[in-house]
């Protein structure tokens, strides 16, 4: 589903977007960042949107009750993202009309449990026809600090990616294959779980933030190199990735080397990781390693004087802000 | 589009879908009303979601600067059902793969335009690629005084409406035609425009609510009748309709003539109105008119002891709490 294009026109829709715009004070960040940050009701919120959508999004014949719960976390990561403490959230269906009121209460249920788990209530939704499922969040936090945009980056800092990116692209190339879970090694069950449910870095992003510890934060959804690249872009800075520092799931590696992928290629673009990539002090490394505590968090790279993203190693650059996933020019 | 069934499966779903949720004190209303009430960032708040689906909520080939516009109104009434000033919304767009970057921007021109009116503004959103088009807004609001709920009539209250419910039902049936809009006549053309482009009462309902008078409220989405019958359960009492009081449009009555069609059905039955439906003591009548200035607001009948909705005329009595749209029993 996700696929290497060039980047580009989805953050060039953000820029015509925001052209449109009236100005209104308390909408303190708006469209372009993990979520918006307004002030107008005492205090400040983010509010974030994430839509699932089945054959682009999900495959078709997905489980309902995790697809629920899937729907809730990519949303959950983007609060997380902004480091913000997920309070509520609405869930609309689109279900097609032969499925019926149990279908969307699987759903419900499975949105609701994994709300329930990060301190998110299901408060209200909508229903509807359509000729396939579509699910849509949208979900309100609370900020006990200043939000943590995109944008807050500097040369100088070092970039931080909590977890394994590119196994969820493995773990989609599994669920395509139509395998069964009870058929698969241990290795191929943590990829597609990867891709299934992810976890949402909620708890490690209110501890760093807390600490004050991240200068920058984006979720990686669309591929790490893409979502580096958007980082680094709205940092005015250039995004540099150490390839000796990716960190690569055994799993993943054991997987790719089996059905001859590249699992750089996967780390670097895969995308619907939902891991946090983080701009922060290099001497911050040790703080965040103890926050982290069995969470893995690897220090990939740094920010540097320039634009875009590349992966350097010893024989040089290469670019990987096209690696990913961008709505607007993606084929499904 | 709409279709009359036995009223319940929606309302059903909700009751079980409450079942599931767990306790939590900062949602004052969940599931179940126009809107969420939230207390949980300092100062309460609405929150409400409605989605717009291809070949479900509007036809295929509408124009997209009103659909955007259109998917606001209907949140916007939502709020105003609520007696909540919008403030903030959420836009997502799932657009085939060939509609491009120029087609999401119209539908965000039409939303931002819409939303401006009403002092709400465009924070965020998302975006996919899907088989067909569906919008999704998420909007919140604030509240000068206590919400107005579905649930707080009682018997002997009078039930009021506002504008002429019906006009997009046959709305609809014109632009299902396929009738150009400047081969119209002008009655025809006011019928087309409240389906394609619904007057949320925003302003009206803010007068009331401020003035204290409304004491349960609900938007006419679904038709008429089901709305007075939701409305009427909510608040466990009986709603009766008076025939000779259910305002019909002259250019309703015009269409209904001409085409065989039954003007009171279409007024009770059709949906997408998106008038507002309140209980408010009898008295109050004098200052409803004043506040409503233009618009036209009719005193339509009561709450009594009992359940469900009628409508009564000197014939009799008929039940009408099955007119109207049912999210799950429906077939487009």
């Amino acid at each position: 589903m996700n696929n290497r294009l060039p980047m580009g026109a989805e953050d060039r829709f953000v820029d015509r977007l925001r052209a449109l715009l009236p100005a209104d004070d308390a909408i303190r960040i708006g469209p372009g960042d993990d979520a918006a940050v307004v002030a107008a009701f005492g205090r400040e919120m983010i509010a974030t949107t994430d839509l699932l959508v089945e054959g682009v999004d999900f495959l078709p014949g997905a489980d309902l009750e995790l697809l629920g719960r899937r729907a809730v976390s990519v949303n959950l990561s983007d609060a997380a993202a902004m480091g913000a403490r997920p309070r509520f959230f609405l869930l609309s269906i689109v279900l097609p009309a032969e499925r019926g009121e149990d279908a969307a209460l699987a759903i419900c249920r499975g949105a609701i449990a994994r709300g329930a788990e990060f301190g998110a209530s299901l408060a209200g939704g909508d229903l509807s026809r359509g000729p396939s499922i579509v699910l849509s969040v949208a979900l309100w936090g609370s900020l006990d600090q200043e939000p943590v945009t995109r944008s807050g980056g500097r040369p100088g800092d070092a970039l931080y990616l909590t977890g394994y990116p590119g196994r969820a692209a493995a773990g989609l190339r599994i669920a395509s294959s139509g395998a069964a879970r009870s058929d698969l090694g241990e290795g191929d069950r943590e990829l597609l779980d990867a891709y299934l449910d992810p976890e949402p870095r909620v708890a490690l992003s209110l501890a760093l933030a807390s600490a004050g510890i991240p200068r920058a934060a984006i979720d990686v959804s669309d591929g790490l190199g893409i979502d580096a690249g958007r980082l680094a872009r709205a940092s005015e800075a250039r995004a540099v990735l150490d390839r000796g520092r990716i960190p690569i799931a055994p799993a993943l590696a054991a997987w790719a080397r089996r059905e001859g992928a590249d699992a750089l290629d996967c780390a670097l673009g895969g995308g619907d990781d939902y891991e946090l990539l983080f701009a922060a002090a290099e001497e911050a490394e040790g703080e965040i390693s103890r926050l982290a505590a069995k969470l893995p968090v690897a220090r990939i790279g740094r920010l540097e004087e320039g634009r875009g993203a590349v992966l350097r190693d010893s024989a040089g650059e290469r670019a990987i802000d096209t690696l990913g996933y961008d709505h607007f020019e993606a084929q499904p």
